[in-house]
């Protein structure tokens, strides 16, 4: 092979950072001197030859500049499950023929846990065939719930936008001289790390799907609240369950869809059943803000470090598949809190692929705020400082 | 009077913006030499003789410089409906009582329709009573439904929150190749003009309450939109009406709550039934997001514009007040678009309080966007510029 050749795909959904990452790959092959192609729509658009020569489409530095502040996945997504190529190869061995026939150098893959899968099973067949292809997964969700890295690109440019909102939500309620409670629900499927970051904007408690719900404990928490202040903000995980396992949301909705991977495709109304059915206990102002697919993509509100780390992590890619490395995906490892120091590294993705990195006890406090401070020092650096605001007169 | 004294409320619902008008009035005030105190909880903290020496609370320039970019009314708001003084004037004559035996040259109201209404109703029997004090509106909405002015502080901060919000709404929702339709909820009870802000975050159409919703027409119009693109985004403002002219949340509210001021206090949902009632029809992906309070007090968002223009009225209201002026509300009149240029004066509260500024024609579109070219050039300074974001590949 007398040039390299990268081939680079966006999946799952969107962030405000994976356009950052997508940056950071072109930026890293042009520097190279490698040819770098995008495809549409993740897989979907290797099995359709619908790719881009981002070369020509992003000619300029300013260009990247603006893809790396431009949310969504520029390229397009999908969220395409990939046979088990141990059972049912046929859908594998078609995208490795295609790399094959585009004489592949590698292809990065940006995407969450389902992405990661993705590569996974294509490195397993790869191997097996012999294929020389590099498979590479560059990390992004909002979710934070990837094992094998610190954290997610993504995850601090949404956790910085709900800490924003939750203490501007906090404001908004304290202005009448009334008792309220206020539930926020936040994105998070299996993962409590968003919700966490509310206490970061000041929500006095955080609802995370790792802390068994007690309804009790939590009229009795929010009571103690209520006798100290008139304002209570609690943020709530769209993944909260029942004692029982069930999530709250079910409660909500009479038929739950499914996606193509088996995942609930709507979660919402968390906060909504919360708020219903404790307004006749709380005996005040009690009401649902559901922060909804705004936080996904707030562009407006990044996180600066989110941004740089995406864009490193996409350069890691085209590092780590020029230097001949395969079925990894590329990772960030903390050093220290203070000063935030990180290196990056890859870690084998078949230890990625299919797992959930829940949080860990050692940063919950379920009979407290929901995390401790072990928590706040970790989400900190992530979402950076928050512009300072007036005391607030009755805070 | 050896000294002036200002005494200065917030009331109705909070904004971006009020505290910066608050800031506008205590340096006004600290220019001019003069004291200024704060009532707590608008005329509820004149009844309850609960007020603060601004000149201490706020010593310094970066106080209010902090003040100026701080959410939410600092010294707390209230819904409190005065009675008509001409025929209980109880609560009046008990205001303009306490107004005397604090010596206050002036009582600055900053606030929306119900404030001004407040301030029409004072003056009317402060100029019965020959009472000296002077009686001062200073407007805050995000609803920018006062008449008099060319919009209201507050207004362009929620416009901007808007307008980013939707764009990136639109760039999450085109992520994945299938057709979409996301109706956005958006505040305004009475008036689309916040709605309209949808349209500067690309929204393909803007339902306001001023246009009469035909489903039938809108169908059209979305089923045409979807014939040549992806994703349709529609910005509905939560006062829509049906074609009888009932608020088309209200099919989503068994039992709507009113306030005080005998407005329905819960309005939402308005998205959630359009997409319920079309999802069928449409036959493909749709989805309801409500942006809910996190538009009113967007601190992270604001149109710098819209701050400097709520300090410089409450500014005006201090210099009104030690000019003798009473009964006025202060306001803004446009003198051109490009280059924006505006300038303030004063008027008659009698002719704002209890009128509802609706966008008027000349600025609608029922049958395209829904509002045309010049809403838009209205809109374009209020919000400011948008940070530039690559192209979609799409558009």
């Amino acid at each position: 092979m007398c040039a390299a050749r990268i081939i680079v795909g966006q999946s799952g959904g969107p962030t405000a950072a994976i356009n950052a990452s997508l940056a950071g790959v072109v930026a890293a092959a042009r520097s190279a001197g490698v040819e770098v192609f995008g495809i549409r729509h993740g897989v979907e658009g290797l099995f359709a030859n619908d790719l881009i020569d981002l070369n020509v489409a992003l000619p300029t530095t300013a260009d990247l500049e603006l893809l790396r502040n431009t949310p969504a996945s520029w390229l397009g997504s999908c969220r395409y499950r990939l046979d088990d190529p141990s059972t049912n190869p046929t859908d594998a061995e078609h995208l490795l023929d295609r790399l094959k026939e585009l004489n592949a150098t590698a292809l990065l893959y940006l995407g969450g846990n389902d992405s990661m899968d993705t590569i996974a099973k294509l490195s397993w067949l790869a191997n097996k065939r012999g294929d020389e292809v590099r498979l590479i997964g560059v990390p992004k969700t909002i979710d934070n719930d990837l094992v094998g890295t610190d954290h997610t690109p993504g995850f601090g440019s949404a956790a910085r936008y709900v800490a924003l909102s939750v203490r501007e939500i906090a404001r908004d309620a304290d202005v009448y001289n009334l008792k309220s409670v206020t539930f926020v629900e936040i994105m998070g499927r299996d993962a409590g790390w968003l919700a966490a970051a509310s206490l970061i904007g000041g929500a006095d408690l955080a609802l995370l799907p790792e802390n068994p719900l007690s309804l009790e404990e939590l009229i009795g928490s929010i009571q103690a609240l209520l006798a100290e202040k008139n304002t209570v903000v609690v943020g709530v995980s769209e993944g909260l369950r029942a004692p029982d396992g069930s999530l709250l949301c079910e409660q909500a909705q009479a038929n739950v869809s499914r996606d193509a991977f088996g995942h609930l495709a709507v979660l919402s109304g968390t906060a909504r059943v919360l708020a219903e059915s404790l307004r006749e206990r709380l005996g005040c102002k009690v009401r649902a803000i559901e922060l909804s697919t705004t936080q996904r993509c707030a562009a407006h509100a990044t996180s600066e470090l989110d941004l740089t780390e995406a864009w490193q992590l996409g350069e890691l890619g085209v590092t780590a598949a020029l230097e001949g490395k395969s079925s990894v995906m590329c990772a960030l490892e903390r050093c220290s809190n203070e000063p935030y120091t990180t290196r990056t590294r890859v870690v084998d993705v078949a230890n990625v692929a299919n797992k959930v990195r829940s949080v860990p006890d050692e940063l919950l406090d379920p009979a407290g705020t929901g995390a401790n401070e072990a928590m706040l020092s970790y989400l900190r650096p992530l979402i950076g400082e928050l512009p300072p605001l007036l005391p607030s007169l009755t805070s």
